[in-house]
């Protein structure tokens, strides 16, 4: 095999938007082919967008996905196209690939590994071989393989090693892999041990932009037959790549990656595209004066302009004047849209209303409830009346401990932070100090003791150097009881959380979208019963 | 094959409680003891309760699973017992039956065909073959299926076929099948087909009572080789019932299924086994007039006391005096408690808050969305302050026409019918005045016109009779564009309604658990995106 030019299309597509995404699809084969590329690649149904969960239910969406496939056809005159899309064959569909070449879809390859999600609407492909094409005037055979199919743990069938036997030269793997903190790494020494194991080109092509709670990174990448790296596309961002295979390639090393600037930009992109692909402009938010909101703030500046930003700082009785100070601050800092709506009368006025009922009882956690939810109902107010998209600013400590107010501070359409622990929040808004070069966030926010200030001297009851980490253990690594106390956390702090988490797992369950960081990335996420009576000793 | 005597444990057993569940089992174990059974046949996971779904991943909760079993095991001297369990080998888990005679577990069964659900934690079983069974003193080929295992559609595994091809003489179903419209009967179709066909007696054993979203209904039955029933257990309720297969089995009819009580007890029993197994004792609810929170408030009271449901009737200046009326009166029938709680004063106050940003807008959804929300602060104050739960009241129209609003009439823990039709809420409503004799809801209620009273003169704008329907062919039935137009709905009403459903997707995505009675019931449900740009023309 020589010298093939392959074309990487990491690009940005919609979930059901047929007519947007052939657009792009077409406008990159043209710009492929004004470069004189061989092989144009897209990502994993790039024509349907990544993933269309239920709308592949609807038939008509399959068969218009069709429809527009073989419009696309078209276009591959004097290139070979690679493009994803839903393939319904005999009543069964499957997550597939069209190899398009002379204006004529010359194979169909379909997915073998289906992931969880798919597996409830794609059938799994059971006749794993390359495909053999004539580029030029040489015949290359291709295996091509999608997204899980490259993984190689023992559960899963190894595409790669099948597609070699049966004499690939090189690998195309098509993929829709999104981002979470050291996947990128994990995902090159994967691709790079397979090209060196079996000896050929391996190429990897990832979609990029976000989609609800999953922000696709880019990041595709190509290796030749040692591993060593040989192209790249930027994180983040759209891009098309040129590179030759089957020739002396010249070797570039892998991008060191900043976590934090890594972390910064798939989130911003997470939240522009979410404003974007929604038809929203303008975000509202309520500002704290704690860390939290600040954070969210920035990202929302970021994503879609400090100008189309909204902040409200909405104090109580309870609030120190320390954080509508802080709050203001920020705004400015930011230079969004700043306003302050004192909560104090509504709430009297709302707490006068059940005057009778309360009769005799004490404050309590209901009238601290009340705060949160009255911010709640004025940012929604807000929200509604000029078309604004609220942004939720809880973070994944305190939404996996309960410590928010349902109807109140979680409202919202999209969360951005509520896949980050308070120490990554920490993390995060000390990176973005350093890297605009400015007290953006101002230290009395990064240092001040954590409060909801609901009621006189109230602050965050969790030491979240220790509590932060450990429910990560929980939630994400799945540890038990045992295993924790042999990581030396104390029972009586284990049983608490536990047993904080259980009992909030129904507030979790009318949560709003939130962008997904932290491993395992699951489509629709955790899924826990509430009515749940186990008890770990 | 002669003469065995079998019991089928309906029970009604709670996801994670493997104290109580073992108690259950090891009671009904003596029960079948004290009554001669040869075997005894509890439901899929007795033993974790179904469905433990993410609970799985928590090694510490399989491995307690497995130490109960072992305990159960010790009372099966007498007896051979059947009983379902998460079954941990070489890190795989199943979902299997443990087969226990003498005090010894002689084998263990896999589920082979796994519902998409169950995909996501458990392997799938590979070797189909009976269990050879010394009973007195015969020896019996029993072939033991679980669930999904009866299933015949082309996708699924033949499990019967294959068992009675390896010599089986009997199948018990251990299943844990969730109740909705019309299930029933296509069941028992089935696996009286299914003995008929194979000439041999079945017996399909299902679980009893609610979890989270699903009710789980029983009618657990048996029938002889000819397919003719022999055994039948209530519905609804938990049952043991012993009966004699291997001789002439005396023959008796399916019960005739009134629908109507049948979701009565159904809905009923969600509502229950949700206070009982959340721990919580009573309920609240917003009532404003209309036959949805009447609905609601009925099923409440005869599930948990009417003593127990207290109801708040929250009049705005739009309210109608007959509305109030019709509130009062219902509460009045029920004997639930009743207050009024007038909101115009708490409106015009956070209104006021506002005033300054709202100067020179008109009235529109924002206000009247704020008359919703602060229903629902006040609703979820009193539930805080009292600990009681609030049910919400929405139905399934209206859910997925967005007709509601968040963070407003949607708050709550629990939403009883928000999987019933508006017409099947005045079906129900129509059923239960004739159940209880008297007019339970008024004909007031029933008769008015639908209305949000949320502004002046303002109601439903659906034709329910045309919308309700149309609206679960498309969510219900996936019927597309063209199909709904050759069903003769009107191009225009198509359209509006298919925008509506797709432009409330993200409000869906916070909705509380909603007890599911039509098919398909999914666990956890609809999976639209929220970012969606398809359009079906």
């Amino acid at each position: 095999m020589k010298n093939i030019k392959i074309a990487i299309a990491q690009r940005n597509f919609t979930v059901g938007d047929l007519e947007g995404n052939s657009k792009i699809i077409v406008n990159s084969i043209k710009d492929a082919k004004n470069n004189d590329a061989d092989i144009i690649v897209f990502p994993e149904l790039a024509l349907t967008g990544y993933f269309p969960q239920d709308l592949l239910f609807d038939k008509q969406f399959v068969e218009d996905n069709m429809e527009y496939l073989s419009k696309i056809v078209g276009f591959c005159k004097s290139i070979i196209a690679l493009v994803g899309f839903a393939n319904k064959i005999d009543n069964k569909l499957y997550n597939s690939i069209a190899v398009i070449q002379n204006s004529k879809i010359i194979k169909i390859i379909h997915k073998t590994n289906l992931s969880i999600d798919e597996k409830r609407y794609f059938a799994q492909n059971k006749n794993i071989e390359p495909v053999n094409i004539k580029i030029k005037d040489q015949n290359v055979k291709i295996g091509i393989e999608i997204s899980d199919d490259l993984e190689n743990n023992k559960k899963e069938i190894n595409v790669t090693k099948k597609l070699v036997e049966k004499g690939a030269e090189v690998i195309i793997c098509c993929s829709a892999s999104p981002y979470s903190f050291n996947k990128l790494e994990k995902k090159q020494k994967i691709v790079s041990n397979k090209a060196k194991e079996f000896q050929l080109p391996f190429i990897y092509t990832n979609l990029v932009g976000g989609q609800d709670d999953l922000i696709y990174d880019g990041n595709s990448f190509a290796v030749n037959d040692n591993g060593d790296l040989i192209a790249i596309c930027k994180g983040q961002k759209e891009e098309m790549n040129y590179f030759k295979i089957g020739k002396k390639e010249e070797i570039i090393s892998f991008p060191k990656i900043n976590k934090m600037e890594e972390l910064f930009n798939s989130l911003v992109l997470g939240i522009s595209d979410y404003f974007r692909k929604t038809g929203f402009k303008e975000a509202i938010i309520g500002l704290s004066g704690g860390i939290d909101s600040a954070l969210v703030s920035v990202l929302a500046s970021e994503a879609i302009g400090s100008k189309n930003v909204y902040s409200y700082s909405m104090p109580s009785e309870y609030s120190s004047s320390h954080s509508i100070e802080d709050a203001k601050k920020l705004a400015n800092n930011l230079g969004i849209n700043y306003t302050e709506i004192p909560i104090k009368n509504s709430y009297e006025n709302l707490l006068g209303a059940l005057e009778k009922q309360f009769e005799g009882t004490e404050f309590g956690i209901a009238e601290e409830n009340l705060q949160a939810r009255i911010r709640g109902v004025i940012l929604m107010l807000i929200a509604n009346k000029f078309n604004r998209l609220l942004l939720a600013t809880g973070n994944k400590t305190e939404v996996y401990l309960g410590y928010f107010t349902l109807y109140g501070d979680s409202n919202g359409a999209l969360a951005p932070i509520a896949d980050l622990n308070k120490l990554e929040v920490y993390a995060l808004s000390n990176y973005i100090n350093k890297k605009f070069g400015k007290e953006v966030i101002s230290q009395t926010i990064i240092t001040k003791k954590p409060s909801a200030e609901l009621k006189s001297d109230q602050y965050d009851p969790f030491d979240y150097k220790i509590v932060a980490p450990l429910v990560d253990e929980i939630i994400n690594n799945n540890m038990t009881k045992k295993e924790l106390l042999k990581m030396n956390y104390e029972k009586k702090l284990i049983d608490e959380i536990f047993e904080l988490i259980k009992k909030s797992e129904y507030k979790r369950h009318q949560l709003v979208t939130e962008l997904k960081v932290s491993e395992p990335i699951i489509l629709n996420g955790r899924k826990m019963p509430i009515v749940n009576k186990y008890f770990e000793n």
